[in-house]
């Protein structure tokens, strides 16, 4: 892959930071008592780049902020530093298509429980997108019952998402809808929303707070009618439109929950109007914060 | 601390057991791509040491293996061998008092969802023990309405319980116990037992397969009626005597319940039945199984 200077990436040339130090990948050495790997006690935040500007970087902040706070987690540099050692990063590196993944353990343990003083490592590499095909024709979810034990936390517990992902490669499904019973949820990585006739469906309570879905909501907010309030199955399965919306899946079509295609079984037109909407809304970000 | 030999043992030049090598602590390494880290994708167990028996390895290695199976992880080492690892650890390290750590991570991921080639660890460390003050007075534990997701997964996902530690601490519990509404599960790390007059009550739906519980229960099974039933908060907050077993808290009385007093306030005479028969049943293990 060709960098932005047009020279070859090497995966294991690419520059990270740990705990201060500026790295290769292999240069990162984790503990086997960092309760981040004994006991999954862990946070961490992903922001995409479009060229060498992080996407909504002060909102990932701010919520890997809200993460490490709800787990007791100190972060060791503050937000202004964070935001130099990404600048950094990106002109190191300079990836065409890149990423950042901020991860924040609970450190080195003596009794392999109790957490120690958190070590902090900045990812910088490629990011995969979803394949044109997958927005061209829509994606199927799996459905399972399951609620996220503190979902307002971006912590690093998948368990559930990573049993379960084998079944779903195997099945084609893009990713898992959590429920409970007739009450929607999220996806394991994404939020949900559906049209209500032109109103715009979307739940906050009980969910991790989306930054793709809130930046989705301000540029949808003139277009369409915005509701916020609880999702149930039933109403999501008969809904004409529904989609997703991540860093990595940014707007996402989806045409079958389980067995039960959606709407006419393709993506709709109201869920292209917000995916141009979106596309307009990051373009003006980075014309205001672009590098 | 001196080992089995008189010598000092120092905590960093413990020899392990790491992907099929000996080594330092400081000398084995994770990589922050492993989903044990960014995902907590991870399985372990525990076992203790009686002098140099490691007490009921054949259930801990049996249970390691469910585990592994449950998250789809091949351990990459077979039972014998991992018997084989354990006696050298234990011979070269000699711990007076000792424990065994195995740990399973889904293994380096290149898109950092998807698991690896599993790394495996053995650990032969010192056992820390509650204080024999614990056991004299009764211990007591926090409420949480919580259920673990796999709950037959020994899994590392202990996110609940290490957010809850430091308020369990301050407050002076031992550790949490688990319930959904009126139906209690488990403690975060341990079982749990009551007395129905001189009925000796235990769940098994929905909870970890306890080794030290299964061998309670083989050590009582001539002295006390023994019930396996699910078991509700309501009957367990108005028990005469609850106990609750673990490889390192063995069998602990437990005097109170949030706020609620259990019984007369202090540790039963049948829950000190309980621990003899277990001492005598551990007792007759290390004379047949000891090295």
């Amino acid at each position: 892959m060709p960098n932005l200077a047009g020279h070859v990436v090497l995966m294991e040339q690419l520059t990270h930071y740990h705990n201060g130090e500026f790295l290769r990948e292999n240069e990162i050495s984790y503990s086997v008592n960092d309760v981040g790997l004994l006991r999954g006690y862990a946070v961490f935040d992903f922001c995409r780049l479009q060229g060498s500007t992080p996407l909504f970087i002060d909102d990932h902040l701010e919520r890997f902020r809200h993460s490490a706070g709800e787990l007791s987690l100190e972060i060791p540099i503050d937000h202004n530093e964070i935001k130099n050692v990404v600048q950094r990063l990106i002109r190191t590196n300079e990836l065409p298509q890149g990423s950042i993944k901020m991860i924040l353990t609970g450190g080195d343990s003596e009794d392999g429980f109790t957490p120690g003083r958190p070590n902090m490592t900045i990812l910088n590499k490629p990011i995969n997108y979803p394949s044109s095909e997958a927005y061209q024709k829509g994606a199927a979810l799996m459905l399972h019952e399951f609620h996220r034990e503190f979902p307002d936390v971006k912590s690093t517990n998948y368990l559930t998402a990573l049993k379960l992902q084998s079944i779903w490669k195997e099945k084609g499904y893009l990713d898992v809808l959590y429920h409970s019973g007739d009450v929607v949820w999220e996806v394991s990585r994404s939020s949900v929303f559906f049209f209500d006739g032109d109103k715009l469906v979307t739940n906050k309570e009980g969910v991790l707070k989306g930054i793709t879905a809130s930046k989705v909501l301000e540029a949808c907010q003139n277009k369409f009618e915005i509701v916020i309030r609880p999702i149930s199955l039933n109403e999501l399965l008969n809904a004409e439109e529904v989609f997703i919306t991540s860093t990595t899946k940014l707007v996402m079509p989806i045409v079958r929950l389980g067995d039960q295609i959606i709407g006419s079984g393709r993506p709709g037109n109201r869920t292209a109007q917000v995916r141009t909407a979106y596309d307009k809304f990051v373009a003006q970000y980075i014309q205001t914060h672009g590098g």
